[in-house]
């Protein structure tokens, strides 16, 4: 890694500063630069190069797997299908995202296919960070599409981070989940000037006692663009909530579609959606406390998408 | 009014046990059988025979108009145009409903196109009851249409309740909302056996301080299905909130699908669902006090629903 474009945006990404510890794949513009398997993680790349097999041995535990990506080249198109089979009660936390560095005039952009086959009573942290900067005029395109299937018993936890620079977004998340496993999908995403993003969430609750959570925290700010759309099927006993908190600023648009079914007498399941502008009353206060308006609104922003 | 079935079924959907007092339309079998108008309401018939024109006086306070349907002949299907015209600052009670009694084999279908022109700083409450019997294998179904336009500073509460009877029901409110105006709209739907029940709410919130609540309360049993989708859209400093709440009983479907859309930075807009059984804590508690099982579950239907 010497390209210091890329090793700033493989840090910002997924917090790799040197070769990270555990197994990892790194892809830079394309193609697997660096690659390490693990005694209990095995990493096997497609032959045509367009994404790996990642296996992870029953019982593995405290495991970590990075898999960044990265493009600084304008103009290309990648799009790669990553496969995770997560053995009965592996205990593993992967963390995934992808940088683009766009200083040309073309579309560079990054389309994540991944599927997640996650064991009986596995405990798994999934974490996406998307980001992109650069001069070019050429625009910065993420549309992942991630699949997960969960064995009874499991627990898969997502958590999508997209807070700077990728122009437009199309990302959709699908599950079914057995008898007992749990679902958590937390999105946090913040868009401003001509940026549009999309989010589409779609879970079944297939098994007795299946539960999930989906939630999304935005800001849209600028003439920014955003769209939530997120289905729940209840088709047995379970717990089904979803949640979407978003501040509008500017000349923001954001549009929240929920569409819950109890297909079951005992599904049992919530919407939530709020959209607003920052309360008046909060940005008074950091006023008060000696912040200009711009500062308290940065403030009350990071507070509110934990950043 | 001789005929008995006639007559109860008026006063199930209106209230009404003897002719009302104040202006009233009483439409039987797709005619109107008794009309009157009253100093400040004027009812008059559309030359087609297919509705009519209400005009309520500007200033009009505490008046009330009825305007029930009755269909007690197997077969018919009835569709009708009803346009209100509410002067600046008039205050009225509209009570509508429609009955159907089907003992024939063939489908009995009334559909109402109802449009609102609230003026200025009028008060208007409007109420439609929606019930069917008999012990024919006739359909019985309603597909009932509202518009309402809400001119500045007027409030229009809209209040329908379907408890029984109806097989299969597809009803839409639309309403566009000025600056400083409210529309209110409640529904209270229990469906049964093999009744189907779509509601469409769909509301613009376009004038500044605008503000709308669109709340529906149900009770789905047998093997009975429900949608619900409900649009909101803030196209200015305006606060919206929609609420579903749904208790699935037996076989019970249920799908709430809102739409919010934020199209200016000082709309609020709120959504909430939430779909489920009956707890069972609170069917023991009231068995505790000498209730069967069923007992209970009637009367905890009846306090949700406020029948």
């Amino acid at each position: 890694m010497k390209n210091t474009t890329v090793d700033k945006i493989l840090d910002i990404v997924s917090g790799i500063k040197e070769l990270p510890k555990g197994a990892f794949n790194i892809r830079v513009n394309g193609k697997s630069v660096k690659r390490s398997s693990s005694e209990n993680v095995e990493i096997i790349p497609r032959p045509a190069g367009d994404g790996m097999d990642i296996h992870i041995a029953p019982g593995t535990k405290n495991e970590m797997v990075h898999i960044p990506v990265v493009m600084d080249a304008s103009g290309m198109n990648d799009l790669v299908y990553n496969n995770f089979y997560i053995g009965e009660g592996a205990e593993v936390n992967i963390v995934a995202g992808c940088g683009i560095h766009n200083d040309g005039d073309h579309l560079t952009q990054h389309d994540g296919i991944h599927t997640f086959y996650v064991g009986k009573g596995a405990k798994v942290k999934y974490t996406e960070k998307h980001y992109g900067e650069g001069g070019g005029t050429g625009s910065k395109v993420l549309n992942p599409v991630t699949e997960v299937h969960l064995e009874a018993d499991s627990v898969l936890e997502i958590e999508t981070v997209q807070i700077e620079g990728v122009d437009k977004t199309d990302r959709t998340t699908r599950g079914d989940v057995k008898e007992n496993a749990k679902l958590l999908i937390k999105e946090k995403l913040l868009t401003n000037g001509e940026q549009e993003a999309i989010t589409r969430f779609s879970v079944d609750l297939d098994g007795e006692n299946s539960s999930t959570t989906v939630s999304s925290r935005s800001v849209a700010k600028g003439q920014s663009k955003q769209y939530f759309y997120s289905v729940l099927n209840g088709n047995n006993k379970c717990a089904g909530h979803s949640e979407c908190d978003a501040i509008i600023m500017d000349q923001g648009f954001v549009k929240a579609v929920p569409d819950v079914t109890a297909n079951h007498v005992e599904a049992s399941l919530i919407h939530e959606a709020a959209i607003g502008k920052i309360a008046g009353d909060q940005i008074i206060k950091l006023e008060t406390l000696g912040l200009t308006e711009a500062e308290a609104e940065e403030r009350i922003v990071a507070g509110f998408l934990g950043i």
